[in-house]
């Protein structure tokens, strides 16, 4: 009877803001991090959980310490009490009382219980020799809402609504397994768009997404209108009036100003606008959208919880919803949001890029389509070409499509050489540039350079 | 020119779940505590500015951690600078791009960047040689704008809206004033009601609220239904009609929960139901709100920032807002709250209790008064008589009133002795309690009992 021996956190940045990968209007410099987790065991075979948080730099260190807080509610547990009751495990995690004080269920401490969520996640689907996707997908109704915290969203999604949700979905389930790991999920890219990347550039990149197969790309916005309308136009441009175009604008704008900046651009023909305000505001995203209406107006990707996201649907705020799989409480809470949004007849559309984001956040948007949603219509899967090359078992987008992940697990692992390399501020990669008190610098561009966008 | 030598932190806790005080239908065993920061100067005479955030906790540490992380941004800058732009301060302090991730602007981050203003406005209310209600209620209405960051506001509340309502009230602030130095500002108390003490003993500690002036008492409910309606009976029946009677359900419910909790409640005559769901639940407030009228409804205590407080009365989710000192991004964003509340003519009845809550609030209720909403009338600061003796100028509260701090700062300060025994874990107060595995364990109770309630 294995049981956990450890919880182990690690530090492991990367100092992606030296080439203005994923620069946007809000955050000009992200140095792509996780604060890592491993559920190590006493398995003779070795087996571990992994999960992490996604932050951009500073703080890492932050998020790392609550995931560590949390130890005391996994250590010496055994692994088939914990993978057995998955819906129990969450809850033990979001409702530690004194922890909960520090959102409640949301920020730092909810990513944290979410990172461990995840990693718990892993270990299930390792010791089921199946992927996440494939192992949730295969588990009767009565089994997946067992996984779900209900509490506080039953004025819009009731245990048995989520049940006939489910078992509604159950009949097509093999037709639908069988399309997927022939036919792969769809993918948009954003690869061409950060705000930090010339016009050529942007150009070349775009061209270049629609001949690898892409249906919808989309750019960064809100750092200046008349340079977004001059972005769009040059996208638009390129990729042809039949790709989707879809803007980003990464909460900048208050209602006012977004209605003047979204009717500016309009004229491009967008698929969705994202992040036009604050991710806390569910009425001014409902304003906006009312005003600009029929442009679609997205968010998710900040969303601190399934009340959020619950709040967005009851209010009509959106025309997509974007969900995260590190932002809120892991497999268990996003399995809400994916029922919410069923019920709701919103479709998903997950938010990734980051570092390790594509690798889980796939598995959520196949759960959909095989057990939840039943259909792929108006969704794909973000996708951006960074990073990949860390993880053990990373994404395959051919074609711009997802190909399922076939290993077991939760493609979370990062290589054992990243995880050293990158470990902040001890690694190699960071300790080429210490400076001489002692502060950390960049290291040299040959070192670290980040891939530019390209299929693999 | 004096300038910030230092951020230090420290990790103070006390043990109260040893005597049930604090003890609600969410939280059954708090250990209230501090995360707490000085802003050390190289001023001669020993200036230094104190502030916290209140946990109860567990995770004080990562809180902590958090509150460090933000030392780039405030050590080696000049205290003038900062004390005569605590608006562009406090800006700085939530604009960290990388940190902002982390929230955005709520949670541990946000709680920390709070706690790092405050301690700012402890400083630069020293170093004016007034309590902060007075230094705010004395400046000029442009100035107070100027502390605030209006950004996702505007559709609610703007600059121009804010600086009128300022206006309005400042040819009445001298009266006003005086008429606060001699009258104070009305409490309500929360000490008879905790979910842990006998009937009894909250039949006792009722009368002896009304003995000592209160007009208003609370008490905690959610944990059984019937069990509370025999406690508002032996309530009310303790502080006859004429006495307000809240209930506090620390989120106990969901929609439909706590209208029908709510509809046993109210024939005991409700002042107020408190917290009756998620704090994160606008539209569920306002759902609870309009199916229960008339019981007031309230809630703000853990509300995370000032968007979810425009959301609240924009929705008419609330007859109260409960603002707290601690949870959101300090004097200058719950300056925001006050002005939003008094837009839309909801009067603010602060949150307090825990370490240092009411020392905290006090103030803000008062520059409410004076230079805000211009009203006591339907408003009152929870006041909980715990662990004041800790502090270096404690609450004054008498016939049921805050009577004004007059010494300069923010009333934060703890006392030395407080700091050095309450230091976790290696405070004297908590080493009492190390049993030999190195775990900690609670002091013997003579070390460390807290007084019950009675007025001081």
């Amino acid at each position: 009877m294995p049981h956990i021996t450890a919880l182990d956190t690690l530090d492991v940045r990367f100092p992606t803001s030296r080439e203005l990968d994923g620069s946007d209007a809000m955050n000009p410099d992200p140095d792509y991090s996780a604060a890592y987790v491993v559920l190590r065991t006493d398995d003779p075979d070795g087996l571990a959980g992994h999960g992490f948080a996604f932050t951009i730099g500073r703080g890492n260190d932050v998020q790392r310490a609550a995931i560590q807080s949390l130890d005391h509610l996994v250590v010496g547990r055994s692994v088939a009490e914990i993978t057995g009751a998955l819906g129990d495990f969450a809850r033990t995690l979001t409702d530690d009382s004194q922890l909960r004080w520090l959102g409640p269920e949301k920020g730092v401490v909810h990513m944290a219980a979410g990172a461990v969520i995840n990693a718990a996640w892993d270990l299930a689907a390792k010791r089921a020799g199946k992927p996440v996707w494939q192992l949730v997908s295969e588990m009767p109704p009565e089994q997946i809402v067992d996984l779900i915290d209900f509490r506080y969203l039953t004025d819009a999604l009731t245990r048995q609504e989520a049940l006939d949700i489910l078992r509604a979905a159950a009949p097509g389930r093999a037709e639908r397994t069988e399309y997927l790991l022939t036919q792969g999920y769809p993918a948009y890219t954003t690869s061409p768009g950060w705000l930090g990347y010339s016009d050529d550039k942007l150009a070349r990149l775009a061209r270049q997404a629609v001949a690898d197969g892409f249906g919808t790309i989309k750019i960064k916005v809100g750092r200046d209108v008349d340079e977004d309308v001059r972005r769009v136009q040059i996208a638009r441009a390129a990729i042809g009036p039949d790709i989707g175009l879809a803007v980003d604008a990464n909460q900048r704008w208050d209602v006012d100003a977004a209605v003047d900046w979204i009717s500016r651009l309009a004229p491009a023909d967008l698929a969705w606008v994202e992040e036009p305000t604050s991710p806390d505001d569910i009425l001014g995203h409902a304003e906006i959208r009312r005003r600009v209406a029929p442009v679609p107006i997205s968010t998710g990707e900040h969303g601190q919880n399934r009340i959020l996201f619950k709040q967005l649907l009851q209010a009509g705020a959106v025309d997509l919803l974007q969900i995260d799989a590190a932002r809120v409480g892991g497999v268990n809470e996003n399995l809400a949001i994916l029922l919410l949004a069923a019920k709701f007849g919103v479709p998903v559309v997950p938010h990734a890029g980051g570092v390790g984001l594509c690798e889980l956040v796939q598995h959520l948007a196949m759960i959909d389509y095989v057990a939840v949603s039943g259909t792929m219509r108006d969704r794909a899967i973000e996708f951006v070409d960074h990073l990949h090359e860390h993880f053990r078992d990373p994404v395959r987008v051919r074609d711009g499509r997802y190909l399922p992940p076939r290993a077991p697990g939760f493609s979370a692992e990062m290589l054992p050489a990243t995880l050293a390399a990158y470990s902040y501020p001890a690694g190699t990669a960071w300790h080429a540039g210490l400076t001489e008190d002692g502060t950390t610098n960049y290291p040299p561009a040959a070192d670290l350079s980040t891939k530019e966008y390209e299929i693999s």
